[in-house]
């Protein structure tokens, strides 16, 4: 079918993204076509998108369409496909292999394939009018769903029917970002480290995934949320949503930073949970020294290739410590998913108070604003 | 009271361990005299007991009495002890503060004073004939106890009253060790990594504490338990309680060692659990590496003042790892002492397999059989 993307075909900021017309492939067995209604973008489509594909970073090639916090209605399902049929409302999320032995025992967020699925795809898309052979073909299925498009084939695992919801379109626009930055947040609070009100937290980035950290914590009933950024906005919207601590790194010393979540943190004994989004080594090792004993850091930032952390072996043993990694919070998307609905329609996620919106068509705009860290999670809607 | 003690007045290996006799102080109202009738002897001993004061290692310093997996018979009672009587039959363990944090909410074996209250102690000897003045004095109270004595003065919360289990006189020397290296091996299974059927379990160092691991983890029913090692005979002891691989790592790079824990892990994916004995970086990471997606690799050896684990952050938190530490395998002694012994009366617990006994006078060969590597756990009998 004839549609229209947003294809990435260099870095972002070389002014290689444009809206495209398209032809989209038919879907496979088990595949559903979408049209979309909204995307969040993360900070993920910029490390795909804005990073020369010269270079050998892993997942960075061109051309594809990015975009993996869609929403949206079915318009067409595989023979396969039984979860959904055309004209049901979808929240999209990330894929998985479905065969490994992670997504038969574990959470299917540490699929033994999790990169080759979310972050290679396949092709889907190719130019309107140009020929569909293979050396014309633009990348899709970016985590199952590269949902920077108008219309876009999507894994039938990254998709979570929410008609029994009765979502409205602007509903939907509003809760696109559920499926990635939210859940991460909120599922490492609640599923991974399953905090709770004998808990006190500290969360090092106030971000997407931050800031949906933040409203889980209190949710919970965590007895400490301390919110940590440089960015003195972020702070102030991080207390709205219930931080009951902020501390502004700017100009701080790893040190400082341990020094200040204790200092934040009930009897000065340090917290008990701490949640990294940086992926920074100083900054996980001062998270790891402003956690008291039996205390654990969850890290959910990916970080650089290189990156390492450094334990001093003695003290992480004697004080009980727990270091652990964790992707999208452990969700199984269809519960996950419709569990943030309810807390947001309850009022104790407010998503509306983490959002803006654009029309796709200024695209630059959103991520320019995204950049200066002002804009939390921009919203591009159709 | 007059009583003897094996009394360390400077390094083992400098002939400066010697039985004297010694004048015992009276038991404070929460401590209690014990008639010593065993003492195993393990590392921690060696650590604090063979190194030169004049380095600055903390916990090293003379004279004093070493000994912490003691067994024995109640003869005093100070004037707030209510759990023993006069004439009880004690196992030894380690103590804590009882007040901190960790031990009013998490195991008493992460107490933030557990490093002065069980390696420091206090003075509780003095030479018999001399005078009792602070210069003259004798440290005790090693992990609360100093076992090696014939008789010594206990903290309360190190003592486990086992006169319900009516065992003998040979069974208190048969069962000293529980309280320490068994029970760290054993809870550290059973306690921390909660290990059951669905689990493969490799165990780094053959030790008091790996071997009391390995048993525990046939008696818990995991898959796959994998004996790691240098030491052949150790390695045999192992398959004979239950291992169901062995590793040699004799002349093995650690990328060898990974290769070996994940090709004896079920369809070759990486053991569920990994125990480190070692505290030895490189060996960690080697763990690290065989454990599976989703795996946890827990460090129980103390290891060196300044080792440090290098993680690759990235490779850890996409593949759902778990690293942690774990001291005296989160036990509650008054729960895993009679544990272990109920499990010991079974036959699946088979303790007799890993000891040797000597008269105390004959502690040096005890000493030297077991730097050999050939006694796992010998025995010190009064």
């Amino acid at each position: 079918m004839k549609t229209q993307a947003l294809v990435s075909r260099g870095p972002f900021s070389e002014g290689k993204w444009a809206i495209e017309d398209v032809t989209l492939r038919e879907p496979r067995e088990n595949e559903v076509v979408v049209e979309i209604v909204a995307s969040g973008i993360c900070h993920t489509d910029l490390h795909c998108g804005d990073t020369r594909d010269d270079k050998g970073v892993p997942a960075v090639f061109y051309p594809r369409v990015l975009g993996h916090e869609g929403s949206g209605y079915v318009t067409q399902v595989g023979s396969a496909v039984t979860s959904v049929r055309p004209g049901d409302a979808v929240l999209l999320s990330f894929t998985y292999c479905g065969t490994c032995h992670v997504c038969q025992t574990g959470p299917p967020s540490h699929c033994t394939r999790f990169f080759e699925v979310n972050f290679v795809g396949e092709p889907v898309f190719s130019p309107a009018g140009g020929d569909s052979s293979s050396s014309n073909s633009i990348h899709g299925r970016f985590f199952g769903q590269s949902s920077f498009a108008k219309h876009t084939v999507v894994s039938s695992k990254s998709v979570v029917n929410v008609s029994p919801l009765n979502l409205s379109r602007a509903d939907l626009q509003l809760l696109a970002p559920l499926g990635c930055g939210l859940q991460t947040g909120s599922g490492t609070v609640t599923n991974v480290a399953q905090a709770g009100p004998g808990d006190s937290i500290a969360i090092l980035g106030m971000g997407g995934v931050g800031l949906a950290a933040v409203m889980a914590a209190k949710l919970r009933g965590c007895e400490a949320i301390v919110g940590i950024d440089r960015v003195p906005s972020r702070l102030a919207l991080a207390k709205s949503l219930g931080a009951t601590h902020t501390i502004d790194t700017s100009g701080m010393s790893p040190e400082q930073v341990s020094a200040a979540i204790r200092e934040a943190s009930p009897g000065g004994l340090g917290v008990t949970v701490a949640i990294d989004t940086s992926a920074s080594p100083a900054l996980v090792a001062a998270l790891l020294d402003g956690t008291r004993y039996m205390g654990s850091v969850i890290q959910v930032g990916t970080g650089m290739p290189k990156a390492r952390l450094s334990l001093h072996m003695q003290s992480f043993m004697v004080s009980g410590k727990t270091y652990r990694g964790a992707v999208q919070g452990h969700c199984r998307t269809g519960e996950s998913v419709p569990q943030m609905v309810k807390w947001w329609r309850e009022g104790i996620f407010p998503v509306e108070k983490l959002v803006r919106f654009w029309d796709v068509k200024d695209f630059e705009k959103a991520v320019a604003e995204m950049g200066k860290g002002e804009v939390v999670k921009p919203i591009l809607v159709w």
